[in-house]
């Protein structure tokens, strides 16, 4: 299944585990009469006829339509026809997936005149879902906007620092050589590196070169060039926190890996477990997991360097919020121990803002050249301007600035989402409160997080459920991103929570 | 062999076509005694005695190193300690490579203290290259700044519109809704999707809805997705025009793909003999084609359209330079009238600046959702600030006087650069010079053109070999860059190429 967002950014596609309850639209669908439509507007026209069979319930939430090769052939139309009409009805929201699991109808038109009205007795919530709702309608929730959202994963982007960054711009076009607008290193600006050197050095205790820094498009693009170099060395599994990011579980199964799952207890991932998978690399998010909050405590770091030393195991360490800590400094990073083993991920996806696309990567050095090829052949490097203007803003002490401010402010956000749980959601244990922006909460219940969550949707409220980042069922739950609501939108987004539980209840 | 920097930008790997003259150097590498290395300080001890071996002789220029794990393994050090000194010395242009094929000696150091003194007699160019020189050498060319640069593909980067373009940003800061900075649609902003519709609607003919674009990061990222994406659909060779660029080869050999060669004529690329390769798709540049600025003439056109409805062959149109027309309007789109058959390539690179790193892609119908998903598992998407600037600069009018002073300005230089060759290379044809950033030179000769190129670069002119860019044996030539460099530096440089030319005869 798969989330709106995570730390990886949308994820969109299930591993396809799920059992599909889903109707599959049969030949002759909808008795289509394609001479009806004008020449020249046949998509037009195949947009609107599956509009009315969504708005008059023959097209139901959950069905899934012909493959567009197949209602091609059915037609006597070519497929870029039909492909063109499910593709504006993907944009209007009502049509999901296309994918290899087929397109699957999510919701249905609001306003469309239809010829058999919906029953007036059926509440109208934006989506439905079924109780075993398919992959691909999570991919509907990524594009539904809902008033409150509180995915995991965004800082408080209101607080993008605008006025700052344009002045950083300004001073970077003043001074910038022609030359440094021509194709440049593919691992990054020198000056952005040396600003991330001392930006690593200061919050994560992290000796670098900038020599050895790849400046890349965020912990997702990392993700891909350190699965591509894996695979290409022979490796075929990374082992991964379980529950862990679902976003790095579908980026690194992209790259033909398998993902072996490692449980993650109180402290933090079972290293005898990893042992056991017998895979040679792992992932994980020592410093705060994902999505638990754990922090890998002393005894299991002490094992894990053991493991990685002893077998030269890999360790893709993702500390992709580890500056957000609340109430004492973060854990030194694993990189800090570890050169020879780790290949560390970081971005300004927390920090800044995930648009900004800009990550850093430090490999261990024997796959450092092979990491920079990969960079080259994927798009040859970041784009200059963006990278010089962080620099500029970080050498500047504006990122310091900017992290103090999230920190006060995040932490505010926390507290109301603590206290809203407690007073909406009495029987639930919440879990990862110590850092980060997000918390994590479990409950008993005899109904499936997803159902909660696609509920809450329907209400207007945006969450994960914890289902969603687990490899094997799990108590349920649910990840509640708090940075980027106003603790007003916390506390009414955890109300409904609870009123939906009440009512599955 | 390798370009410096091509309109795919920088290229860095030779296909190895080429039989090594470089000396291997062997065991017992440079008689090093390890014991007389400080602990902790073993990477900088043997940067120096390399350095020292490079100053006097000991390993002259074409020379191999030792691969990393041998000389570690000869040292008893662990290989990093190896890594980090052969990385110093790439970095300070002595050694180039580090590739398959070996790390090997470009230069030797002009002010290191050396134990034997070259000989007095030597000139010291920065760079001395082998008759037939190494690949890798061509690696180092690109870490060379010449005085004078006319290497292709970058147009006059001083004429980056950086008033207007921060104009464009404090707009969009303005004006930016929070969302907008978080994890966005991976297919780009719908704004610049927009601006780009209504852009190559204007100047290149295509009709597109702004849901069938896709913003990638340059051409070079638009080559790997659609390779990527062939590939996983079963094709195996993309057929190339011969002379065609070297970067897209590599980056579609990267994709497991191989190239077969088709002639370019006067006329653009014989259709007859792509289809006797048997390959299934084609890249090409028709409206200017690189290198030899030959447009696709009309007879072309049809045999090639024919060939893609036949067969529904694919195409890959590469629409690098179309607009910098200069004598009539350009010839619209070869996607214009194939939509089905062709991938659509174009970029801002020649138009703006490379350092953007944003392009467009239109794909045919059946291939558009495999893209958004390669896309995605590339980096999620190109970042948002700098599209939402591009778009803002698009739609005010700015793009389009920011092509118009530059084609002025191109002109001139063009009219230099042709002016030149005809007083300084009088045996030289000109190839190509109705549109672009460059023309290509092809003339008699007794030896290769890369000759002259590494003797040009001795005297700090930089400039392409024709045969770089092709796959079977052709005449000697260069490709000259003009956009890049003002007048009095295009008649310099080829005042040097003239001198060059002269002493090799």
């Amino acid at each position: 299944m798969g989330p709106l967002c995570c730390h990886y950014g949308p994820v969109h596609r299930s591993n396809g585990d799920t059992p599909h309850r889903s109707i599959v639209a049969g030949t002759d669908f909808l008795h289509l009469a394609i001479d009806e439509a004008p020449s020249g507007g046949k998509s037009e026209w195949l947009t609107q006829q599956i509009r009315l069979a969504l708005a008059d319930g023959r097209l139901p939430v959950g069905s899934r339509l012909p493959a567009t090769r197949v209602l091609a052939g059915e037609l006597g139309v070519s497929r870029g026809v039909v492909t063109e009409a499910y593709q504006r009805l993907v944009e209007d929201g009502h049509l999901a997936g296309r994918g290899r699991n087929g397109t699957i109808v999510v919701g249905a038109p609001a306003t469309t005149a239809a010829k058999r009205p919906t029953p007036a007795r059926t509440p109208s919530p934006r989506f439905v879902f079924a109780a075993a709702p398919h992959a691909d309608v999570f991919d509907a929730m990524r594009m539904t906007p809902a008033r409150i959202d509180l995915s995991p994963g965004r800082p408080d982007l209101a607080a993008f620092p605008r006025a700052a960054w344009l002045r950083a711009e300004r001073r970077v076009l003043e001074r910038l050589a022609a030359s440094d607008l021509a194709y440049g290193d593919p691992r990054g600006t020198p000056e952005l590196r040396v600003a991330i050197a001392n930006w690593i050095a200061r919050n994560r205790g992290i000796r670098a070169e900038p020599g050895e820094i790849l400046v890349v498009a965020g912990t997702a693009q990392t993700l891909t060039l350190v699965g591509q170099v894996l695979r290409s060395d022979g490796i075929s599994a990374v082992a991964m926190e379980d529950p862990g990011s679902l976003g790095a579980r579908q980026h690194l199964q992209n790259c033909q890996l398998d993902t072996p799952p490692v449980t993650v207890d109180s402290e933090g991932m079972r290293v005898d477990e990893l042992r056991a998978t017998g895979a040679t690399a792992v992932l994980l998010t020592p410093a705060h997991q994902f999505p638990t909050g754990v922090v890998l405590r002393g005894g299991r770091r002490k094992e894990l360097t053991h493991w990685a030393r002893e077998s030269g195991g890999l360790i893709i360490e993702d500390d992709y919020d580890a500056e957000h800590r609340y109430d004492r400094a973060p854990v030194p990073a694993l990189r800090s121990v570890l050169t020879e083993n780790v290949f560390y991920a970081g971005s300004v996806s927390k920090l800044l803002a995930p648009a900004l696309r800009i990550g850093w990567l430090l490999a261990p050095p024997k796959y450092r050249d092979a990491l920079v090829d990969a960079k080259r052949f994927a798009d040859l490097g970041n784009a200059a301007l963006p990278q010089l203007v962080l620099a500029q803003f970080m050498e500047s002490g504006a990122m310091e600035r900017q992290l103090r401010h999230l920190l006060r402010h995040h932490r505010r956000r926390r507290d109301a989402m603590v206290e809203a749980v407690g007073t909406r959601l009495p029987g639930a244990i919440v879990h990862g409160t110590a850092a980060g922006l997000h918390l994590t909460i479990t409950f008993d219940a005899g109904f499936a997080d997803t159902d909660i969550a696609a509920a809450a949707l329907a209400h207007d409220v945006k969450v994960h459920p914890l289902s969603w980042h687990c490899q094997r069922p799990l108590q349920p739950g649910l990840v509640l991103g708090y940075a980027a609501s106003t603790p007003t939108e916390i506390s009414e987004g955890v109300a409904t929570l609870g009123s939906v539980l009440r009512q599955l209840s």
